[in-house]
């Protein structure tokens, strides 16, 4: 029975956030203006870059990640800009529609959801463009409708050697969960969001900038103020904010940081390894099909395809059985997938608990026999369990 | 002596947060788009329309006070299009600059800081605009950065004669402290900000939206997608968001508008009328003069000139000596005032801690006698206890 309150989060975000984390939310605010905030500044910045992998500024923004890609598209193009936009799922169609938005000419690279883009696309367009008017490449590294992760290191090749063209990317659910080494793949911009690897709840977004996304900055031409990242820079050189910021948010931040940096990156992304390895492996053998291609699973999601089941029906009973909250489907993909998030702040424990409770389900359902479930919990622990 | 995370907040924000909101945001986030998110949203919004006394949608953002004022401008405004802008302070400056940024043609109305904006040049000027070229008229109902109200009561009244503009009021500072009946004035979009009498933490953000402000989003031609209000109204329809929301700011809004709620709009107005009085007359026996024309004081902030002193070196000994962190004046003003915020959480006790704080401290340095400081807590009194 479902008790009020006793929620697990297994989204792709908000994921589950650290008592530690939450205590620092809250406490009293402080003045944004005051040398104790400042601290606060040089301590997430220094750490951000740290998760970031760069020398570079990354700012901090109060706002969702959606207003971080759109900050880094705004800030480095003008109206009628040619770029490139990576589409295999809802995240790349929204920054589709963001540049469109703003005047930007889109040469679209898509792929069937569930599938990743294929950097050779990519190659092509980008060698043909001996003009040199691509000016951005804006892609999805991990695809949080789908669980697909896209080959950012090698489309990251092809755009150094286009030597012209930024790029800029949504690494909402792969920062801070698999490796994304900013400044060793040269990636220009980098836009994440607070309710994801980083394990503080949603309302703050940072952005990664390269010195050659400044060079861009000087040129751009399309309208901002609040989303003006010169502003935010301007005020980061004495550790301070253009705007009021989300000062409870960035105390939970501070925390979070602290807390990864303990665990050390490496153990990071292992452990999410590990996890995407015993979810997906487990639910093969419960005779489930995942949804995106098994060479490109996201480290943070685990999209489910259910078959003659409806989706939302089956994830409603694991949230009313077991107050376990579980994705659904986006837009046409509603009834016909669910997603388990294991982003952030999750555990073995809470990998093992999520593929029992989907199996309890499926054994109610007469979909999956006892040997089948066992077997599934066998499959998961060989991962966990491997060094 | 000071003990350290014994501070008392009496700046415009971030206000003091009561301990039971502080509590809500400390909760699990939950996923935003589950059911029990959308009850929240519903509550809120409702609470929101009642706080603002309207019947119109009231959409909540996640970024800071500038962000809504920038959204009420570009979901409403045309490149190219004519508006008056009120300036008679740092946020009336602002909004001058966000409106040039967007290509919008500014007619300027000022007056010097510290002085209310005259609504006669608004008639003025609204009269002489036969061909009704001007689209909107934007200003800051209570001027943070110097303490002065404006008389938005009035000046909305021109606007309605004018019969075509719109009004875009940054109510930040007013909103929940004194009134601002959104209906009864007939005004178009009204912008605030959590950190303020919402006595929430900094990071959300308010914009109530009349049905002529809808109408005029249909001809917006700027640019937008963060900020582009028709998303917020489509997904408030099921009570959701078009991003990611900061779920805990939600759960703390949730709970501090059921507190607004049980004091009562008139109470509030009362207790921010009451301790603007007691402030400005205490001070005034303190041989310190206001900063703002005695006529025009905002409920929520008494700015001080400190005459000789150097106001930084006064407001820091207040807060080495007592944890009461006061606000500095901001630009030319730096130096030159202080600013004491009574805004949302703030009770009689507080308002006499500060008087007595910096009566000490010119007590200390010689500028007042002991009778002088006895007689400014007198007047205090008087209007504490007034009915």
């Amino acid at each position: 029975m479902a008790i009020q309150q006793k929620l697990s989060l297994m989204i792709p975000g908000p994921t589950p956030v650290p008592e530690k984390v939450l205590q620092a939310l809250s406490k009293h605010p402080i003045g944004h203006r005051s040398k104790e905030f400042q601290d606060l500044v040089e301590s997430t910045s220094s750490n951000l870059q740290w998760l970031h992998q760069t020398k570079n500024d990354v700012l901090t923004i109060t706002g969702s990640g959606t207003a971080a890609m759109e900050a880094g598209i705004i800030n480095t193009l003008s109206k009628g800009d040619k770029v490139i936009c990576g589409e295999n799922g809802k995240f790349g169609e929204r920054w589709v529609k963001v540049a469109k938005e703003f005047g930007l000419e889109v040469i679209k690279i898509d792929s069937e959801w569930g599938t990743p883009l294929n950097p050779e696309e990519f190659k092509k367009i980008l060698e043909e463009d001996k003009q040199k008017e691509i000016k951005a490449v804006i892609l999805t590294h991990s695809e949080t409708s789908t669980g697909v992760i896209n080959d950012l290191e090698t489309i990251s090749k092809y755009i150094q050697e286009h030597n012209k063209a930024l790029s800029i990317i949504d690494c909402v659910t792969s920062l801070g969960a698999c490796n994304v080494p900013v400044d060793e793949w040269k990636l220009d911009i980098v836009a994440s969001g607070s309710q994801k690897g980083y394990m503080i709840p949603p309302g703050l977004s940072f952005i990664a900038m390269s010195q050659k996304a400044w060079a861009a900055a000087e040129q751009s031409n399309l309208p901002k103020f609040y989303l003006n990242l010169k502003s935010y820079r301007k005020s980061l050189l004495s550790n301070s904010n253009p705007y009021t910021p989300a000062v409870n948010l960035v105390f939970a931040l501070d925390e979070a940081l602290k807390m990864m940096r303990e665990e050390g990156l490496e153990n990071i992304f292992l452990r999410h390894n590990k996890h995407k390895l015993a979810m997906s492996n487990a639910i093969k053998a419960l005779n489930l099909r995942l949804f995106a291609n098994e060479k490109c699973l996201s480290p943070s999601i685990t999209a489910i395809r259910t078959g003659e089941m409806d989706a939302e029906k089956f994830r409603k009973t694991i949230k009313n059985k077991f107050d376990i909250l579980l994705a659904g489907g986006q837009d046409h993909l509603k009834g016909k997938i669910f997603r388990v998030g294991h982003l952030g702040y999750v555990n073995d424990r809470d990998i093992i608990t999520v593929i029992t409770a989907i199996s309890n389900v499926l054994l109610d359902l007469g979909q999956i026999t006892a040997k089948e479930a066992g077997e599934a919990l066998v499959i998961a622990s060989r991962y966990l369990n491997a060094k």
